[in-house]
């Protein structure tokens, strides 16, 4: 097949790694053309452009850009697409990226590979990155059946396990998994230093150990993905947020109350509860 | 030294193998007199028994029961302790457990060796366990140095990293980066289930991946340890969720007004704060 990449980063560079690798042909197109001769070299990419015309033959294409780049970068590809060319993103929120697509008429399914690491770029590019990943895919109803079944195709040849949901049920799915915590995480963080400064604080830095390091690692990551993950799924977020508000006011009336037969039993179904994630019970 | 320990526990018994290591002579008690035999073979004490009888000769004990049974046990050895006999415990909460002990007019300092393995009781004692790890006195105004001194440099002898500060800095300090961080994370689990059975919960339950492992973890965790740290430590907790509980709504209320920059700033101040703890940056 011939397929396009917009977007050689950490994602779009190991996506053309594996693809080539089962025998794709792959054009990629970066803002830089610095990027696309690193993707050339390193085996992500057969050739490579800063021009989105390189792309007109191909015939899938994968947005893999910052999510405010996707709809912009699939209106520029407009004069570029033939009738059937499937395109599809890698963006981690769906509904605002899928409406825009769509309405923009083109052969399109939103898709979403939870992969990742801690570097960024085609430097941090790796074969296997989504291989035992959760792929998500998010058709609309009147997306064809053979865009979503061909994309979902090539994420399985990737090793990837696809999900195949509505854009709304990925995006309400994520807000509370992946979203949320980012929130929760950095209001514990900012809550440590509303302590004044002084013994107690010092002693606070000086004593957390595996508990706060764990609840607070995600509030202290990357601000602007923190930032993109509110603005883009905004309408999940405040309704998993006005959910955790709830939960978190319900553990105050416990401890206020002083119902620690309550307590107890709430944080056994907690303990319960996280058991099924299949992460394995905490320590 | 002639050393005392009450509760052959993971604490008690760890302490008691590395005493025992440094040259003292280590007398334990346990409710069953199992645990004690098992202490013996183990090599964490000398001699063993359920009878507190058998503290009478020892020139420092340490009561390592949970917190609930620390000043009833202070008040069960009273009768066997000589005047000079110094007294300490390992709870994790301490202003409870100062305040009682030393209205009972015993020569005491309150201690929190912080450090600990997800197993618990004798079979999981280690030595070293104490090692490289902080170890907090809390000693009042009117403790004699020497006794403080004393267990210090016990502390000291096991490789632990010695701070001294009052209980009530203790309890601040550990609602903060210990006790909160439980009340947090067991809210993330509950708000998640929040969302009504069906798809949406399932697609959570699949996609969820190192963020909310992580964030969730503590809040999964013992739940027994849990109610106690906020029944013993319920004015500290109190003060640190209304703390939490105003980040929480700052964060709500930059995504409600969609004041992004506002956001960003606010996740980048909390990525440079987090990385005063020394844990490193985030990923």
């Amino acid at each position: 097949m011939r397929i396009g990449i917009v977007g050689l980063g950490l994602i779009g560079g190991s996506l053309g790694l594996d693809l080539r690798q089962l025998g794709h042909q792959v054009f990629g197109v970066a803002r830089r053309s610095s990027t696309g001769d690193r993707a050339v070299v390193r085996g992500a990419v057969d050739a490579a452009s800063c021009d989105l015309k390189l792309l007109s033959p191909t015939e899938v294409i994968y947005i893999c850009t910052p999510i405010a780049a996707i709809v912009p970068t699939l209106e520029e590809l407009l004069p570029h697409l033939q009738a059937e060319t499937i395109i599809t993103d890698v963006g981690s929120v769906k509904v605002a990226v899928v409406e825009q697509a769509t309405a923009l008429g083109v052969n399109f399914v939103g898709g979403h590979p939870m992969a990742g690491t801690a570097q960024q770029g085609i430097e941090a590019a790796m074969s296997g990155l989504f291989c035992h990943a959760p792929y998500v895919l998010t058709p609309m109803a009147d997306t064809p059946r053979a865009t979503t079944e061909t994309v979902a195709e090539l994420a399985r040849a990737l090793g990837a396990i696809v999900y195949t949901c509505t854009p709304q049920a990925h995006d309400r799915a994520v807000a509370r998994i992946s979203h949320l915590p980012v929130m929760v995480s950095a209001a514990l963080i900012d809550s440590c230093f509303r302590e004044e400064e002084g013994t107690v604080l010092e002693l606070a830095q000086r004593l957390a150990s595996s508990g706060f390091r764990d609840t607070s690692r995600v509030g202290g990551g990357n601000p602007e993905l923190g930032t993109m993950m509110a603005r883009y799924n905004r309408r999940a977020l405040l309704q998993t947020l006005a959910d955790y508000r709830q939960s978190i006011a319900e553990i105050c009336d416990y401890i206020e109350r002083e119902d620690w037969q309550a307590l107890e039993a709430h944080l056994e179904t907690m303990n319960e509860k996280r058991s099924r994630f299949g992460f394995g019970r905490s320590n």
